[in-house]
């Protein structure tokens, strides 16, 4: 039944041979083993192996689920890395709202697509492909008709982890801390062969995220950019605006950060460990980002904008609720807009742009077993700066 | 001393012949005395009868007190009429910070100029004058000398009442709650003859405060505009986003103002009752600009505008603190601004602007004596729609 029908020896090099390269899976033994185990796919719930949350308190272990057979538009991605993003803790934990668990989080996916179903035209077996922050929406409104899927007006985008799903045999949607993933081809994301599977991943959330934002700011090339928060998605915020051409000021709470921040290509860093620290820079950036995911002063760090421009938050704190100073607002005239994500053309796109401009997050692939401990220095502020999980080893 | 020389009949005579018109002020008797008072007001100060609060809950009681002389900068405005501001309630009841009391509220004033400084050119005695919310600022700094003092970068503005100022006899400023003021020329405002001074006054506060922002979005004409909140701000926001071209979508939570609301032009009265009245109008609006003045669902209203829009907030509320939901904005992707009155050129054009279009506010003109029992119905909402006070019976 399932993946777990092909032999592991089999398996094995049905991975080696797809990672080689794509010319040798139009011929010989691969095509005919992927025609084979296609048919299985097509019948079957898929077997899955994950590591899961089972509470809001409690450690991820290891655990055993199905997925959906492969459908007509969808692929079977074998996962080789999956990103670790501040979202996968405030979900399992619960901060962001009840949960149904088992859960499996992760939505920096990236590996080898193992299967296709019949009508899907976007990839073949052997093609390196992601999965990101969502796995479908209704593709019948405007929104999604104008590649903003994330936010599908009609049933909502449906979420990569935690969203109740009937194709789910489980009943809601499972990640990417797994060895695999079914999914609509629309929603996978073709990652280009001159990025690894490993730089690839964390683009697909924490690059997404801060591209978005980035793409749309009105700064040019030259001007002043904050970035606050630099984690995950901040120090790819810094690595996008520098591109760009953006001078970026950096403001972060770790002074320890300082030099690798420099090397981002960041003009200059501001170590906020006083509010006061950030007065200097009352009304003189073109545009902030801020990645912040936790209740903060915002309305002291939105006023460094100058008067009219614009402040994006793209980190949602933990209940979700900021509080704005008006005062701060109105005197500063700064806009204050917050950012999801972004639509699947523009996920393409930011794997695109990276991988043509060398644009890679800074990771540190870990094994599943480190998982728990991952998690505690993310919320610790220690991650440097995106963990990926080597699926391997799970 | 000052103002009290003049004696009563003389004063009439003068008050009644500015008030006809300024052709007599160029000969005859008029000229002579304003020669002579002159000389009295620029060398001792001037005794003005007022309006105080006292503390933050006891009622506002007459309070006579002095003003400074006229300098050459100067002019003496005899008040004739004085609005009723939500704010001047917040200030005097301490909700956004501690007082210095006695203080006469008001900054809605309008009146007959009836002394000028020798440096004075703007004004001549005679003229109608007004003035809004602030009476000073440094007038060196980019802000000031790009007309806009009310964002003054060095001292910041000096606001008609309570603001620490060393030319005050009382130590701050005092507002228009009072039967004079001496102000800068700078900040004092040009009232067009063909608008009267009861209808002008509410347009220095209120109407600046809504017509900045108004006119700063980016709406066109047939463009669907959201006011929330119909008082004395809001309502004239419907009136000018009308006169701009809008189709306006009126938001309160009184039913009993709907035909008012219609009146004076809104397309819709939308009585929100509860927050779901609010669910049909989400995306809907090209633009919105919120008057409420206290903690509300703020995000609520702002997802009413489109994707890309903007939402303004001009409403102050009592702790001057609003929350955000996070989610409502990313989702939305509305932006959240807030908007403090207008500059001096700014403030000049919304009463010329006004008044060449006939836009005048709803007004009840009130005596003295009733202006506790106004602040009271203004606190219930029941006021309908400005209250000005008839400074004569003072
Ligand atoms: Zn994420
Ligand atoms: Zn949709
Ligand atoms: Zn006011
Ligand atoms: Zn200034």
């Amino acid at each position: 039944m399932g993946t777990d029908n092909i032999q592991p020896s089999r398996r094995k090099f049905l991975q080696q041979t797809t990672v080689a390269g794509t010319g040798l899976l139009l011929a010989g033994p691969l095509n005919l083993f992927s025609q084979t185990t296609k048919t299985e796919y097509m019948s079957k719930n898929v077997k899955t192996k994950g590591y899961a949350g089972h509470d809001t308190t409690s450690k991820l272990t290891p655990w055993n689920f199905e997925r959906r057979a492969v459908g007509d538009n969808d692929i079977l991605i074998d996962i080789k890395f999956s990103g670790i993003c501040h979202s996968d803790i405030h979900t399992i934990r619960g901060h962001w709202g009840k949960q149904v668990y088992p859960q499996v989080p992760g939505h920096e996916i990236a590996g080898i697509v193992a299967a296709v179903g019949k009508n899907v035209t976007k990839f073949k077996v052997g093609d390196k492909a992601g999965v990101g922050c969502m796995v479908d929406s209704c593709m019948q409104c405007n929104s999604c008709k104008n590649g903003e899927e994330h936010h599908c007006e009609t049933t909502g985008m449906v979420g990569t982890y935690g969203t109740p799903d009937k194709t789910s045999p489980t009943g809601i949607t499972q990640g990417g801390y797994s060895n695999n993933i079914v999914v609509t081809e629309h929603f996978a994301i073709k990652i280009p062969e001159s990025i690894s599977l490993q730089n690839a991943a964390p683009l697909l959330c924490a690059g997404i995220t801060t591209y978005s934002p980035l793409m749309k700011a009105n700064f040019q090339k030259g001007d002043k950019v904050g970035v606050a928060g630099i984690g995950g998605l901040g120090h790819l915020a810094i690595k996008l605006a520098v591109h760009k051409g953006a001078e970026v000021y950096a403001f972060t709470t770790s002074e320890n950060k300082r030099k690798d921040i420099l090397g981002f290509g960041a003009k200059e860093v501001i170590v906020v460990d006083s509010i006061d620290k950030l007065k200097p820079y009352a009304g003189t950036l073109d545009y902030m980002i801020s990645t912040i995911p936790y209740a903060y002063e915002l309305s002291d760090y939105a006023v460094c904008v100058k008067p009219y421009g614009h402040f994006t938050q793209v980190g949602q704190p933990i209940n979700g609720e900021f509080k704005i100073d008006n005062a701060k607002f109105f005197f500063s005239r700064v806009n204050f807009n917050a950012s999801l994500i972004g639509g699947i053309p523009e996920t393409q796109e930011v794997i695109d742009h990276c991988a043509l401009n060398k644009i890679y997050p800074e990771i540190q692939v870990i094994k599943a077993s480190e998982i728990n401990d991952a998690w505690d220095k993310v919320v610790n502020k220690e991650a440097r700066y995106r963990y990926v999980i080597d699926i391997a080893t799970l």
